[in-house]
C-alpha cells in the first residue's frame, strides 16, 4: 500500500515524519526542551548530527528556529503548527508503550496539568466520540482514489 | 529522550515497530489482505524481503502465521492481540494524512461501516473525553521515574 500507492495517507505521514528521530526531537520541543544545548544533553547526540537533523527538521517546516544570532547552541527550536500537528501521533505511540506496564511501573506519563491525573489517551471519531481501533470502523476507497484502489477495496 | 533514557515509553513502541513496513504490513492484514499472495500483490515486493519481513513480524509476535501447510503463498498471517493494539498509531497516522487534504481530495478513508460516514480520528482522554493534544495536557515523570527523569521534568 505504502509502497505502491502514491496517494495513501499512511504513506504520506510516513513520507513527513521521515525517520523515528522526528519524533524523538519533536518531543524534546513539546516538553519545553526546546535549545539546542538542551536538546544535545537530553538526546546525547553529537554537534554534527543534531545540527543536520534539526536542519533538515527546519526545512519540512516541523521546526521554526528563533534566536539563531546567538551561536547555535542559544537557538531554540519551536514546534511550528505543521510540527504541533504531529502531536498526537507521538502521544499515541506513548500511550502503547505505557499501555504494556502497569499504572506503578511507569516513568513517563501524560497528565492533566490542572489535576495532575493520568490521562488514558485513546482514539476516537471526533464527530461521535466512538472508538475507531475496533471492527465499527474501516479503510475504504475515498472520493479521490484510483481505478487499482477501488478495486482493493471491492475485493473484499 | 529515545536515545538516552530506556525506560521511555515512546522509545519503547518505536522498538517494537522497528521499520515503518511494520504499520504498511499490519494496514494489509487489518483490511482483510492477510495472504502472503496478496500482501505481496499488494505491497510489490520480493518474496525474499517479503518473507523476512512476515518472518520477523511473526518472531516479535505482531502476526500470526494460520495454514502453512498449503506453501508459502497460500499461508495467511493474522494480526495477533499485540499487532491489533498497533491499530490506533496506524488509524492516527493515516489521519494525519489525510487531514492535509480537502475531504474529496482523499483516496483512502476511514469510514463507519454501517453508516458509510467518514470517521475523523482524534486522540482524547478516554475517562474525560477531552483532547490530549492540547495545552491541557503535558508529559511528566511517573511512579517509576529514574531521578535524570524527575530532573527533567523539575526543570522547567
Amino acid at each position: 500500500m505504502v509502497a505502491r500507492i502514491p496517494d495513501c495517507p499512511l504513506a504520506r505521514t510516513v513520507g513527513q515524519i521521515g525517520q523515528w528521530w522526528t519524533l524523538e526531537i519533536l518531543h524534546e520541543t513539546f516538553d519545553g526542551h526546546t535549545s539546542f544545548a538542551a536538546i544535545q544533553e537530553n538526546l546525547g547526540l553529537p554537534t554534527e548530527v543534531l545540527t543536520e537533523r534539526l536542519a533538515a527538521l527546519v526545512d519540512t517546516g516541523i521546526l521554526e528556529p528563533h534566536g539563531d544570532q546567538g551561536g547555535i547552541s542559544r537557538t531554540e527550536y519551536l514546534p511550528t503548527v505543521l510540527g504541533c500537528s504531529l502531536r498526537p501521533i507521538l502521544l499515541v505511540m506513548a500511550a502503547w508503550g505505557n499501555h504494556r506496564l502497569e499504572p506503578d511501573q511507569r516513568s513517563l506519563i501524560l497528565v492533566d496539568v490542572t489535576t495532575g491525573e493520568e490521562a488514558e489517551p485513546v482514539v476516537v471519531d471526533r464527530a461521535t466520540g466512538r472508538r475507531v481501533d475496533t471492527t465499527g470502523y474501516a479503510f475504504t476507497a475515498g472520493p479521490a482514489a484510483s481505478e487499482a484502489l477501488r478495486a482493493r477495496y471491492r475485493k473484499r
